[in-house]
C-alpha cells in the first residue's frame, strides 16, 4: 500500500522496544533461574537443559530479531553500515535460535518425550527455516555488487512482508511456548494465579507489546529532514 | 512505508482466501461435533456449551474478520457498496465474536472453572475491546459526512495499522486456543499423534495461513487498471 505509512519518531518508539527488550530478558532470566533452578548443557535434572530454550529463542529470534529489524530507522548511522548490523544482527538471531531450538530437542530425547507433536514446535520448525533461507536470499539480492537494482527493486516488498510475516510468526510462536509450559506446570499442580503464572503471562504480553512497537516502526515514515538519502529505510 | 507493496492479483489470492475460511470452518464443525459431542446452550454436558467457543470466535473474528479486510479488494462493486460490505462484516464478527466469548464464560461458570487465568483469555478480552472501540471509531471518522478529509487521510494509516494488529492478535490468539484446548486433551490422555491432535494442529496452520494471505491482500497492490478510482482500496 503506498502512503500508508503511519507518521511517528521512530527513534523515541525504539528507545521504548530497547528497554522492553531489556525488562523481559531480565524477567525470562529471573523465571528460568529464580523459579525454574537455572541453565545446563549437560545434567541429570533435565529441566535446566530445557531452561535454555526460552532465554536463547526470546532473546535471539524476538529481541534481537526485533532490533535488526529496526536498525534501518533507530541506529544514525550510515546506510551501509546499518545494512551490515541488520545482517549481522540476524545473524546472531538465527544462530541463539537454532541453539534454543536444539536444547528443546535434548531435553525432549533425554527425558524420553516425543519430538513435535505440538503446534508451538511445527511453526518454530518453520520459523528456523524461512528465517534461514530469507537471511541466505536476501545476502544474495542486497550484497553482491553484480545483482541488478532492478532485481533489488522488485525484491525489496517480498523481503519485507516476508521478513515481517516470519517475525510475526516468531513473536506469536513465543507466547504460544510461554502458554505452553505454564498449562504443563498449572496442570502439575502450579498456582493458576500465583506470582510464577503472572510473571510468565506479563513475559507474553510484553513480548507481544515489543513486536507490535516494532511493526510500528516497519510501518512508519518519519517527517522528511536534510539527509533523507543516508539515513532512508532501504535495503537497496 | 510508501511504495514497499507486493504486486500480486489480489482477486486470485482472496479465491484462495475463501476456498481456505470454508475448509477451517467445515474442520471446527468437524472437530466440535464429530469428536467432541456437538452444541448446546444449555446442558448438563457442559462441553457442548464449550464447543460454541471456537466455532464461533474463529468463524466470527478471524473469517469474517479477514473476508471484512479484503472486502475492498476481493469484490467487483463500488467502493461506497464494498465500504458498507466492510463494516457490516466487522459488525457481525464482533457479535459473533461476543457470543463465543461468552459460551467461554458460561462453560467456565457453570463447571466452576476459574475464569481468565490464561494468556489465551487475556489477549481474547484485549481483542474483543480494541475490536469494538476500531469499529466505533471508524464509523465516526469515516461515515458520518461532517468529518473533515484531513482527518479522514490522517486516521486511514492508524485505521489500517490497529485493524492489522487486532487481527493479528486475533489470528494468533486461535491458535494459542487450539494449543492450549489440545494440551488439556492430550493431559487427560488424548493420543499426541491421533487424528483429533492433527485435526487440531492443522485447523492452526490454516488459520495461520489464511491469516498469512490476508495480509498479503492488505499490503499488496494491483497493476493500474483504467477504473482505478472507483476500485481503489482506499476507506475514505
Amino acid at each position: 500500500m503506498s502512503d500508508m505509512s503511519v507518521v511517528i519518531n521512530a527513534r523515541m518508539v525504539a528507545f521504548v522496544i530497547h528497554a522492553l527488550a531489556v525488562v523481559v530478558s531480565v524477567m525470562v532470566f529471573v523465571w528460568s533461574i529464580s523459579y525454574r533452578g537455572g541453565f545446563a548443557w549437560e545434567s541429570k535434572n533435565k529441566t535446566l537443559i530445557f531452561n535454555l530454550h526460552p532465554v536463547l529463542t526470546l532473546i535471539g529470534l524476538v529481541f534481537l530479531g526485533g532490533e535488526a529489524i529496526i536498525s534501518y530507522k533507530s541506529l544514525p548511522f550510515e546506510k551501509r553500515v546499518k545494512k551490515s548490523i541488520h545482517l549481522v544482527l540476524h545473524a546472531i538471531a538465527i544462530i541463539l535460535g537454532i541453539i534454543g531450538i536444539y536444547a528443546a530437542f535434548k531435553h525432549h530425547n533425554e527425558k524420553h518425550i516425543p519430538n513435535l507433536y505440538t503446534i508451538h514446535s511445527w511453526i518454530g520448525i518453520g520459523i528456523i527455516v524461512l528465517y534461514a533461507l530469507q537471511w541466505m536470499y536476501s545476502i544474495i539480492v542486497f550484497l553482491f555488487p553484480r545483482v541488478s537494482s532492478t532485481l533489488r527493486s522488485n525484491s525489496l516488498p517480498w523481503h519485507v512482508f516476508l521478513g515481517v510475516f516470519v517475525y510475526v510468526l516468531a513473536v506469536g510462536n513465543s507466547v504460544l511456548g510461554f502458554l505452553e509450559k505454564l498449562t504443563f506446570l498449572e496442570k502439575s499442580g502450579l498456582d493458576k494465579f500465583g506470582s510464577e503464572a503472572f510473571l510468565v503471562n506479563y513475559m507474553a504480553i510484553f513480548t507481544v507489546l515489543f513486536g507490535t512497537l516494532v511493526l510500528l516502526i516497519v510501518f512508519s515514515k518519519s517527517p522528511p529532514t536534510a539527509d533523507e538519502d543516508n539515513f532512508s529505510y532501504s535495503a537497496i
